[in-house]
C-alpha cells in the first residue's frame, strides 16, 4: 500500500584490491574494512577483489554480529574475488561467468585466471524479493588503445541478458560493482537502457564525497598516478544501480564515497573508493512495468554502438586466428623438414658427412615449442572468434526485434 | 479462461551425432532429417551435436519455410553443438556455459573442447510466453566407474538452477536434450524435484516407438553394441520434459520415438533416437504456483545424494591437483638440479672432464616439458576444485534454506 512505510537499505560496495603477495597493507586494509562494516552496520556488502579465501574469512569471522549471511562465489584459477555479506538470509544463489575475459597469455594483466563473473544472490525483506547481482568487468589498462574494449562490451551485454533473464520475479533489483567503464562509455550505456537500472550516483537526493563521484582518485595513495593524468578529479568506474521491477518505487536518499584515506588512519582500504548508498523502497499504489526505461531509438542507437564494438574486436580475433595457424603450420613444416632430413641420414644418403645433432635437436625442439604455443594460441582465438560472434548474431536479434515492435 | 481452446505444440528433439570427419554418412543423415523435419512441420526443433556450422546453415536453408526461425547457440572451441528452429519468432536467447565439462587432457572424450552448454531461446505463442531450453550434458563412457559423473551433477545443478532462476516470468517452461543419464539418475531426479518438469514419456497418454522409451537402442546400426550390453532394450537417455509455471496446464497428448531406420531407408537419423512429442498447452481457471513439485524431505534426500557425489569429485580432485602439483615441483628440482651442474661446468670444477652435452639437453627439455604439462594439470585441477566446492556450498545453503522453511 501507499501509506506503508519505507524500507531502508544501507549498501556498501568496494573494488578492495586484495591480490595475495601482491597489493600492498592488504591483511591491514582487509582489517580496516572489517572495522568499518563493524561500526556503520550495513545491509548489504557487495566486495570484489576478494581474492583471498582467508581474508574472505577473515571478514566473515568479523562481521558475524553485524552481517551474519555471506556468499563467496567461487570461479577461474584464482576465484571471481567477488563476496556479498548480508543481514538478511541468503535464499539462493547463481554464478554466470562471463565467456570472454582477456588473454590467457597476458599474464601480466591476469584477468584470464580470475574467471570473472556476476554473482546472484536472492534475499527477501519484509516480504520483499531483492535480486543483487555483484560484479567486476575486465580492466581498462589503456583507454587510448583499449585491445579489451571488444570483451568489456562482451561481458557487459552478457550482464545485461543476465539480469533481464533472471530478475523477472524479483521486486527489487540491485547490481554493485566495478564496472571498468567510465559513465558515458557504450557498455554502461547498454547496460542501463537495456536493463532499466538507475545509476545511484545521478539519482541521489544528497551526495557526500569525491568530486563527479569518483572512485580513482589521485588523492589515493595506491592509485597508479600516471594512468590518472589525462582525469584531474579521476574517474568513475565503481557503481550502485538499482530498479524497481514490480509495485515498488526505489529511491535513493543519499550516496557517500571515501575520500582517500580512511579515518584517523595513513592509508585508504583499497586502491579503490567505497561506494554508500541508502535506498528508501516503497510500496506502490498499483504495479507497473518498467522493464525498459527507455524510448526504442535510444535503445536501437546503443546497441548498435555496442554491435560495432563487437564486430571490431571479432575482426581483430580472426586475423590472430589466422596468424596462430599460419605460425603452427609453419613449425610442422620445419619438424617435418627435418624428419626427411633425419630419414635420408639414416637412409645413407649423407654418408661420410658430419650430422650435427646438438643444434638440429635444439632446433626441432624449438619448432615443438613453436608449434604448441600457437596450436594454443589458435585454439584460443577460435573460441574467442565463436563468442564474439555468438554475441554479435544476439545483438542483430534483440536490435530486429525491437524494430519489429509495434 | 477454461473455455479457451488449447493450444497444440508439436516438439522434435534429436541428438544428430554430426561430428565433422568422424560421424558416418552424416551429411547424408542431416538430409534425412531436414528432410522429414519439412515433410511433419513440427513447431519446434531442439538439436544437439549440430557441431558444423554448415549442417546448420543447409538445415536452416531447407526448413526456411516451415521453421523460419532459429538460433545456433556458440561456445567453446568446437561449438556447444546446440541449435533451435522454431515456427514462431524467437524473442531472445540466453546461453549459459557449465562451470565443469570434462579434462582438456582426455582428447579421446573430447567433450571439454564442446564448451557444454544450456541455451534458451523466448518464444510467445497466441500471449503464451515459453521458455524453451536446450542441453546437451557430458557423456558417460563408461557407468561402473563413472570418473565424469561429478561433473555431470553439478551440470544438473546448474541446470536446475539456471531454469529455475531463468523461468519465474514464463507460462510454460520445456526442455529437450541429450541429458546422458539414465531415468532414476541422481542428476535426472535432481533435475525433476528441483524444478518440477514432468518427463514426456511417463505423463504421455498415448507412446509410440522404442520399448520403454530407449534413445540408445542395440537395433541402430550406429551405436556401440558393447557399451548396451548389460542393457537389452537400450538406454533412455533423451528427454523431453515441460511444465507450466503460472495459470496455464500442459499435457502431453502423444509422444513417439523413431525405431532404429528412416523410413524407406537403410540408415537412422543419428545414433540416438529422435524423440517427438504433442503437447497440449490451456489456460486455467486460477493460477497455481507450481514451482516445486516435491514434498520438502524428498527434495532434501535427493539433493543430499547429489551432493555426496559432488563431495566424491572433489576428494578425487584435491589429490589430483596434488599429485600436478608435486610433479611439476619433481621436475623443477630437477631442472634447477641442472643448472647447478652447468654452473659447476662453466666455474671449472669439473675441467677435464668431458660433458654430456646432447643428453643433457635432452633430459632439460623432457624436465620442461613435464613443468609445463604438469603446472598446466594442477591449473586445470585448481579451477575443478573451485568449482566443485562452489557447487558442494550451494547445495549446502539450498539445504538450509529448504530445512529452514516453515
Amino acid at each position: 500500500m501507499e501509506g506503508d512505510p519505507a524500507l531502508r537499505l544501507r549498501v556498501f560496495d568496494l573494488n578492495c584490491w586484495a591480490i595475495r603477495y601482491l597489493s600492498k597493507r592488504r591483511q591491514e586494509r582487509i582489517r580496516l574494512i572489517g572495522d568499518r562494516l563493524c561500526q556503520e552496520g550495513f545491509d548489504l556488502v557487495l566486495l570484489q577483489e576478494v581474492w583471498s579465501e582467508q581474508d574472505y574469512s577473515d571478514l566473515k569471522a568479523k562481521l558475524a554480529g553485524c552481517c551474519p549471511f555471506s556468499h563467496y562465489f567461487r570461479s577461474g584459477v584464482i576465484g571471481s574475488g567477488l563476496c556479498v555479506f548480508s543481514k538478511f538470509p541468503i535464499l539462493d544463489t547463481l554464478l554466470y561467468q562471463y565467456s570472454l575475459n582477456g588473454s590467457p597469455y597476458m599474464f601480466q594483466h591476469g584477468d584470464w585466471f580470475c574467471g570473472k563473473s556476476v554473482g546472484l544472490v536472492v534475499i527477501k525483506i519484509s516480504g520483499i524479493v531483492f535480486n543483487i547481482y555483484v560484479t567486476h568487468l575486465h580492466a581498462e589498462y589503456c583507454r587510448e588503445k583499449d585491445a579489451y574494449l571488444p570483451h568489456r562490451v562482451v561481458q557487459a551485454w552478457e550482464l545485461v541478458q543476465f539480469i533481464r533473464h533472471t530478475a523477472k520475479a524479483a521486486d527489487v533489483v540491485l547490481l554493485g560493482g566495478d564496472l571498468n567503464m567510465h559513465p558515458e562509455d557504450v557498455g554502461i550505456r547498454l547496460l542501463r537502457c537495456w536493463t532499466g537500472l538507475r545509476d545511484a550516483f545521478t539519482e541521489a537526493k544528497h551526495f557526500e564525497g569525491c568530486e563527479d563521484g569518483c572512485t580513482l582518485i589521485p588523492n589515493n595513495r595506491f592509485t597508479i598516478k600516471s594512468e590518472l593524468q589525462p582525469f584531474p578529479l579521476g574517474i568513475r568506474i565503481d557503481y550502485i544501480l538499482y530498479k524497481a521491477v514490480s509495485s515498488f518505487t526505489v529511491k535513493c536518499e543519499e550516496l557517500k564515497t571515501t575520500t582517500g584515506t580512511a579515518p584517523g588512519m595513513d592509508i585508504p582500504y583499497s586502491d579503490h573508493e567505497a561506494v554508500m548508498a541508502t535506498l528508501h523502497v516503497q510500496r506502490k499504489g498499483q504495479a507497473a512495468d518498467v522493464t525498459l526505461g527507455t524510448a526504442v531509438p535510444a535503445l536501437v542507437d546503443v546497441l548498435s554502438e555496442a554491435r560495432m564494438e563487437v564486430r571490431v574486436g571479432l575482426l581483430a580475433a580472426r586475423r590472430q586466428r589466422y596468424s596462430s595457424g599460419r605460425m603452427a603450420v609453419l613449425a610442422l613444416l620445419l619438424l617435418l623438414l627435418q624428419a626427411v632430413a633425419v630419414l635420408g641420414m639414416l637412409t645413407g644418403l649423407a654418408a661420410g658427412q658430419p650430422f650435427p645433432k646438438l643444434s638440429f635437436s635444439l632446433l626441432a625442439f624449438l619448432a615443438l615449442g613453436v608449434l604448441l604455443l600457437a596450436a594454443g594460441l589458435h585454439l584460443f582465438h577460435t573460441i574467442e572468434v565463436k563468442m564474439l560472434q555468438g554475441t554479435e548474431e544476439q545483438m542483430q536479434m534483440a536490435l530486429r526485434v525491437l524494430q519489429e515492435r509495434p
